[in-house]
Formats: structure tokens, sequence, C-alpha cells
């Protein structure tokens, strides 16, 4: 079993918004040459989350991000500074890192 | 250090409900011989979630779903057209994915 | 690639905080000697979550922790005799284990 770290960067253009990075995932995993194992996928930036879901349909995305600002709305009761305390909230609550399973071999 | 892969499938009886899988991850904990390591715990169904709580009062677990299903109401302004974004939602907050430590030896 | 495990007991002091445990991350993963891997972080407490966030301003963790209080809120519509049903459902949410990436040689 050997370790492998891939970076990448990727830019947002709107200040709310789902960005798929299955294929950059399926690059890096394709790369370190491991055919069983786990990745662990995790975005430094705290205003940011990761999930896995099925991206089928957009409504979902859409529906996901719809409800997540009537749980945490944008505007609130919130004293930090820059004004994105509910983008913290936010990416506290989904996480920001995922162990994902490597299996070639199914 | 060796990697294993093991697959279960079982069936949920109520449209929400927690389901207590340890046995079976204590199950393939056994089989794998790994005294010391990592056990990653995935659902690949993204209208379910993974949580490890302590199940001691099923008055928990009542109080976790009918929680949720305010906070993310079964019936919302939603148009994924399957009619399940609130279990998107809840699946992607909660997460689908935990890694758990083994330690044979405490 | 070794394996090893730390345990560490912290004491909170009030009902609902936030406590910083880097330091105590970054002595376990000196220790283990690992340059490059990962650091799976568990707290067994089912009424605590572990999450990664900047902790720059102080304002955001009472942001977070206010918010929390609002969406689930300490007293509510619960039955579990112990009363702290909120901090369970808070814990299942946030999640009690986060896998980090070890890299000395960034």
């Amino acid at each position: 079993m050997k370790s492998n770290l891939f970076q990448f960067s990727i830019s947002t253009r709107k200040s709310q918004e789902f960005m798929d990075i299955t294929y950059l995932i399926n690059e890096a995993i394709e790369k370190s040459d491991v055919q069983n194992g786990i990745a662990v996928v995790y975005c430094p930036h705290t205003t940011a989350g990761i999930t896995i879901n099925e991206n089928g349909d957009p409504d979902v995305v859409r529906d996901i991000l719809s409800t997540l600002n009537k749980v945490f709305p944008v505007q609130g009761d919130y004293r930090h500074f820059e004004g994105n305390s509910h983008a913290h909230i936010k990416s506290s609550y989904m996480g920001a890192e995922k162990t994902i399973i490597i299996n070639e071999n199914p």
C-alpha cells in the first residue's frame, strides 16, 4: 500500500454552487495506481464542503442549496465581521473531507 | 497492513428509520483479521446516511428523526421530480461514509 | 506505513463550547513519526462533534453555536429522558470523526 498526494485548484463562479469534482478524483486515483484502498478528499477552504450525491437531476442541487439557505440563512443574527458565517456553518455541518473506497475489481 | 472489502445489502421497512449495522461492521473486521487500522463504512445510496451514536435509548432515534423532519421537511418547496429531495439533503448533511478506528488491544 | 493510536481526555467547562484540539493532533502526528499518510480523529462521546474550521475570529464560533441552537433547539419536542437530545442530533449531524491528510513535504 502506498501513499499519494494530489492538489487541485478550482474556482467558483457564484457565491453558492455545487461543483462536480468526480473527474479530478478519478484522475488522481488513476495516477496513483492504487487498485484497492482509500482516497481522502479534503478541501481546506472553511466555507466549502464536500458531499457525495448522485448528481442525476440538477433539481436536487437546486433543492439542497435552497433548503440550506432556509435553515442556515445568509443574513442572520451573526457577528462575524466577514459576513460569511452562514457559509462557515454550512461547511462545518456538511464537512469538507470525505473518505472514499477505491475498488478496481468489484 | 492489508486491505479488505466487504459488501452487505440491507432492506429498510419504513420510509425513514435507523438501522443498527454495528454487527455487520464487527463481522467484517473479524473476517479481515485487522487488529489495528481503520474501517471505512460507506453507503452508496444517496438518500441514506451513516452516523455513530450510542443507541442506548430508542427515544434518541425518535428525537433525531422527528427533529430532522422539522428542519428538512418531507414536503417543501422542492423541484426534484422524485419527491425525495428531503432525503438527499438529510443524506448529504449527515454523510454516508464514516471512518472507524480498529484497535483490538486498547 | 505504520499505525499508531493515541488517546486524550479533555474536559469541557460549559454545556456548549468549541475546544481547539489542533495541538493534540499535532503532538500525536509528531510522536507517530508519520510523514505522509492520514490521521483519523474520533471522539467517542455521542453528544460531541469534531469539525475543521479556521478559528480565526471567535465570532465564527459564537455564530455557529448560536445558529445550531436555533436550528436544533435545546428545548423541544423531545422524549429522551436525559434531556440532551439536541446534543445527540448536533453530534450526529456534525459527525464525530474526521480524516486528516498528513503531508510533511507539501
